[in-house]
Order: structure tokens, then C-alpha cells, then sequence
């Protein structure tokens, strides 16, 4: 099956009516996104399983010796987010296979898994690749039990609602030490440098492979101020927030300008958030990035000194390069001239890299560089060539031509 | 009973965990508060009755012929709003009635009642006074009926959930011509100047008399962007609402500064919200108020030139004087040197006045000036001194020596 029929089999759910997608993870949404992959692997002849932190795995031949190669991504979205990030590489994948099932008796020669991880996005409980970092035990179970969400509930609660025991939560080692390699199929989102000198992939080289993910991390600065009657406090009276967030909005750009780093504002919280009431609290949420982690902590520095206000450090993640000899393998396999670029979003291959894991990411062209936004995409004949270039992997990985 | 008795039996009704009150209107808490106000009716043997547009009034001799003398205010609150603002007048409406009620065998010339405003503060579905805009016909019932909350819910619907019937909004004539004059006992709000020269009521004058209620609107800017990937989309790429929202900010503060007006942004909308992704668009609500309209608007005209963004007006209210005769009746009957002073806030009495009702407000002394929020204060002893001068203006209205 293509892989654009098979994204095509999900463009219905969680559409949102302002324009792309609300599969928030543990939503109804996100649960029908699951149940199609469980019958689109079941109708494909691999073994559905749920691991205990609600990951999804699809195994083909489970029981050959050696190692797993895993392939994946995840199904979740941001809010109003868009139809590839993550479903291109479940998608590819599946279609992938396909492709490879085609050549009569042949198989691999060790099992191949589908993975969907859980909560990729961390948009709704706060935290980032929730479902990879609690089986690397990166995440703990009782951290991730306890976040919540906008509207109060747990984790443990969204789970539970969607069927799983919160109370199995946590580091699952016996089932990272049957994963060789994990291989990531993703969109480009935005176009950072390439090794070929260009901004982003170009019409002549519509695939990459990534090096690294950038250091990234996430930050809190609550601004204090004095709730009052917007309509009879004098301006002289007045201790209001909002000036303090204006302050971290322009600083968070300049401090980023000046490091050479990527910094935003995208999340704010204004309390009590009343028209005519002078705020008694702000936060805002700032998520930076960059090449190095010099450059990023430099930039927080800056942002530090400049508002006068602490940041609290809510997540963050160091750089994470891929294996280097993985990617050359996949580079051969492939056969083309893929140009090197790195990632500035985090991706669960981070996660399983920080693990040990051998890993790599294919990227397919975005046109557009945006991405976390209904105008994310990436044209069919892409997601084709992502296809082929996935199959020619798993091909070569797993010594495909024996017959198992 | 005691002012400060009054406001003690409502001391626990939809207390914030975070402090002060959240009494939004036709939620539980608005509810328990109008039960409240309906028991202690009742127990002074006044008649209880709700009219068509939710309003709450509880009549002294309804029968006796004249137009009425009505005092009252309103009960539901901002989001952790304070204790004062609204309850109150009403607590000493009632305060001032058993006073006047400990005159054995003399009563008033005419109808006297107490009234309760619905939804003055229009905290939940962004109205002001929805209640007594709904009774003179300045907010058509239309209108109002679709007024939406941040749930979704309309107001018509949470009418109908608090056992209303949304569907006898509207004017209500013959209950405006009933009301010969009104007059609100509220909390200071502020520190505005004073006749007597002074930023607020002082130790020495508790009590002053408001003489107008400045010209007020709230008006929106919505600023475009393009939602995109926080961790791959290139400063340079980026179109970013949240740059623009820190332009607004400033500048209302700055146009409010030059105007000589106050201009609050006390709420704000970002979407999608998602800490990873560049906001595609940020709304902004802007409180705008002065001692003249021209410097309001002009305020507003240096906002708009300075960002380049249309202010879509939601609401706008002209100053409001106050009858100048009737606060001459209340002052002498009060008999002490009530300072003057303007309201920044709007209120019900503000919206009676335009409809030509003779309408007057005492104010009682806030030492801190902060209102809409938890640090609202009045001293007890203040609070008994505007009930003693309410009780002295009922009497001197309503002739209230003679027996009825």
C-alpha cells in the first residue's frame, strides 16, 4: 500500500476545524490513531503488542534470533499540528514493509518492529517523548504518574481512561536489549544548514539523514505583580506583569540573536486573565536551542541578566549525535548522495541515542520549513522516495534476500 | 444586623484556594450568593422577586404609592476577586434597613427596594452590567443570549442550567418607570483624585460621593502569524505573533502615559499555546479609561499607529455624570463634607444614569486602593459609617419619619 494512501486513511482524525490536527496524547484522537495502527499492523501479519508504557510494537518474525532493527515514529500531535510530523514515518514504515513483502519468499534475517511511541510531543502533559523516555527510564514512573494537564487530570488519569495501568509505568530493559538499531523516518522541519551549503533540502536532494539533535530545553519565568482594578489604578500604582512579559518576549529574542540560537516564547499564563484587571501573575514558557550548548546556556545568561528574573529549568536535553557508522550504512544502502543536516526538534531517536542505541533519521523535504502548523508538508513523490530509501535500509540491515 | 456580619455569612461562598473570590455569574457560587441575598430578604420580611432579566429585588411596601427609592449593588465577583466590591453595598442596604427598621412604628413614604444586579462584572462572558443593560435595553437580548464563555457555553445556556428562562430577556419598561432614583454604597476603588485635593479618600474623609463614571471601552487586537516548529524554524523564517504582543504591551502602557489615561492589557489569547511551536496568532484585550473621551481615544489612535494593527472596539461606554442635584440631597442629608470624585470602574449605577434615572454612588474608603483582587479592603468602622450615612440618605429620601 502507498504511503500517501496510508496517511490518507488517517487525514479524518482529530481533524480540527480551525485547520490541522488535535491528536493530543490519551485524547480520543490520539486512540483512534492507535487503533489504526493496531489493524494496519494485524492486517499486515505482525504481532500487535503494548509495552508497559503504553508504546505500540508490530513485530515481524518476533522469533528469528538476533536483535531487532525497530522502525517508527509516533501518532500524537501538537495542537493544530500537521499530517506528517510522525504519522509519515509510521506510514513509510508500513509501506516499506510492503514494499519488501512484495519480493516472494524473502525476509529478514533477524525480527523487524514498527514502533509508535506514546505522547511524542509532550503538548499536553508538558513533557517531551514521554512514552521513549519512560522505557529508557530516562523519565520516571512516578514523575510522569503526577504530570498534569491544562484541565487538572494526571497522566496516570489520561492513561487509565484510555485503558492502560498507570501502575506499570517505567524503565522496561529487557525489551531495550532486544533493539539493534532504531531507524526514524521524519518530515524536515525547517531548513537549517545542510552539509551541502544549502538552507534546508533542496529540489535536487529531496531526502537527508540528521547527525545529531541540538541541545534543547524548556524554561519557566513567572513574573510576580499586584492583581488590581485596571479602570482605577493609576498607571504610578500599578506593579503589572504584562511589562514584565513584554521584557521576556523582546529578551528572549535578542538573547537568541545575540548567541546565535534559536529562543520562543509560545506558551503564556496570565492570572486571572481579565479584561479589566491588572494581572496579578504572568508565566511564560521558553523553549531554546542551538548548535551548542554553550551557545544555548549563553543566551539564558543573557535573558537571566537582562529581565532580572529567574528561569526554571523544566526540561532539558543535551546534544545527541547518531551513530556515524549507522548512518554510513544507511547512506550505502540508499545509494544517493544524502546531505547531512541536524535536527532542532527532538524526536524519540534522541531519546533511544542517549540509550545506547544505534540510531538514525531519514528526512523527507518540507517546501514549506514549517512544521507544528497545518501548512507542514511534504509533496507525495517525496514521501515516496522516503519510502523506497526506508525499504533499501531495512533491506540491507537485515540481509533481506535470505529467505527466513 | 451589622454590615460586618452580613459580609461574614458570605465570607465562604466560592472562596478561591489561590485567595480571594470567584463568584462568576450563573455559576454555583453566583447561585449560593443569590440565595443568600434572597433568605436574608426574606427574613426582613421584604418580598423577594426575580425579575425577567435575572436581577434580584427585594421591596419594602411595594404598595405604597410613589416611584422607589432603590439601593442595592451586585454579588458576583471577578476571578479571584475581592470581598467588597459588590456585596458590599447590598450588606448595607440591608445593614442600613434594620437600622432604619429599629425606629419603632415609622417606616417610608414609598417603596423602597433592594436590588441585586446580575452579572455587573461580565468577568465570564465579557460584558459589564449585563444584568441592568438587559433592564434599560442598552444590551439587546439577542445579543446577550449568544454571549459565549471560555467553555463555550453561551449565556443563554447557563441562564437556563441556574433555572432560568433566557428566553424573557430583554427591557423591561415598566419596571424601569418603578424606580424613581438609585443609589450604590461601594468600595473605593483606587486612588483617583478628589475635589478635596487628595489621591483618594484620606483618614479624615471616609466617605465620598462619586460624580461621574469615566467614559470606558475594551477593545481587542488580533495579530497574525505563522504557527510553526520552535526547534527548526529559523529566526529569520519566523513570523511571530508573541514579538507583536510585546509592541501592544508597551504600547498601551506608553499611549495611556502620553494620554493621561489609564490602558491596561489584562488578557490574552495565544494559539495554539503549545510551548514547541511559534504561536500562529495572539489576541490581546485592552481596558482603556480616562477622565475625557478625546484622551481616550486619542490614547487609542497613537496605539494603533504605533503597532499597525486595527483595535476592534467591543465595548464603549461615554462619561456618565452622575445627577448633581440628587447627590446634593444625599450629601446634605449625610451631613458631613463628602469629598467628590470620579469612578474609573464602571458599574450598574453608571448604566442606570444613562437611561435617565437620578443616580448616585457613595464610597467608602479602601486604604490600600487595590480592588479586583484578594488585598480589597475596607476597615470595619468605615463600613459602619456608610451604613450610617446610607440609613441617613433612605431616611431623608423617603420621608421615612412618618408611619406608613
Amino acid at each position: 500500500m502507498s504511503v500517501v494512501s496510508l496517511l490518507g486513511e488517517l487525514s479524518g482524525v482529530g481533524a480540527s476545524r480551525a485547520g490541522g490536527y488535535e491528536r493530543l496524547a490519551w485524547t480520543t484522537a490520539d486512540a483512534e490513531c492507535r487503533e489504526w495502527f493496531a489493524q494496519s499492523a494485524a492486517a499486515r501479519g505482525l504481532d500487535v503488542e503494548i509495552d508497559r508504557n503504553g508504546n505500540l510494537w508490530a513485530w515481524l518474525h518476533p522469533s528469528l534470533p538476533g536483535k531487532a532493527l525497530v522502525i517508527g515514529s509516533h501518532l500524537d500531535s501538537v495542537p493544530r499540528g500537521g499530517g506528517f510530523d510522525g504519522p509519515l514515518g509510521i506510514a513509510s514504515a508500513f509501506a516499506a514493509l510492503d514494499a519488501l513483502a512484495a519480493l516472494a519468499g524473502s525476509g529478514p534475517s533477524r525480527p523487524v518492529a514498527v514502533v509508535n511511541f506514546a505522547d511524542e510531543e509532550g503538548s499536553r502533559f508538558g513533557v517531551a517523548c514521554a512514552g521513549s523516555r519512560l522505557l529508557t527510564g530516562s523519565l520516571g514512573a512516578e514523575t510522569a504518574r503526577a504530570l498534569v494537564d491544562a484541565e487538572g487530570t494526571t497522566m496516570a488519569e489520561a492513561m487509565a481512561a484510555a485503558g492502560l495501568s498507570p501502575q506499570g509505568l517505567g524503565a522496561d530493559a529487557g525489551r531495550l536489549a532486544r533493539i539493534g538499531e532504531y531507524l526514524e523516518l521524519h518530515v524536515e522541519q525547517g531548513h537549517l544548514a545542510t552539509s551541502a551549503g544549502h538552507d534546508g533540502l533542496t529540489r535536487d536532494q529531496p531526502l537527508g539523514l540528521a547527525t545529531e539533535i541540538w541541545p534543547h530545553g524548556r524554561w519557566r519565568v513567572d513574573i510576580p505583580g499586584q492583581q488590581n482594578h485596571a479602570g482605577t489604578t493609576r498607571l504610578a500604582d500599578r506593579r503589572d506583569p504584562m511589562l514584565g512579559l513584554a521584557d521576556v518576549i523582546r529578551g528572549v529574542r535578542e538573547a537568541a540573536q545575540n548567541a546565535g540560537v534559536l529562543g520562543t516564547v509560545g506558551k503564556v499564563r496570565v492570572s486571572p486573565g481579565a479584561v479589566n484587571a491588572i494581572p496579578g501573575s504572568v508565566s511564560a514558557w521558553i523553549d531554546a536551542r542551538g548548535g551548542s550548548e554553550a551557545a544555548v546556556r549563553s543566551a539564558l545568561a543573557e535573558l537571566e541578566s537582562s529581565v532580572g528574573l529567574d528561569l526554571v529549568e523544566e526540561s532539558w536535553t543535551p546534544a545527541t549525535r547518531f551513530d556515524a557508522d549507522f548512518a554510513g550504512r544507511i547512506a550505502a544502502a540508499v545509494g544517493a548522495d544524502l546531505p547531512l543536516l541536524p535536527s532542532g526538534a527532538g524526536h524519540d531517536a534522541g531519546v533511544l541515542a542517549l540509550a545506547g542505541i544505534p540510531t538514525a533519521m531519514i528526512l523527507v523535504r518540507n517546501p514549506s520549513g514549517i512544521s507544528h502548523a497545518p501548512e507542514e508538508y511534504a509533496e507525495d513523490a517525496d514521501c515516496e522516495r522516503g519510502v523506497v530509501a526506508l525499504a533499501a535500509a531495512i533491506s540491507e540491515l537485515t540481509d533481506w534476500t535470505r529467505t527466513p
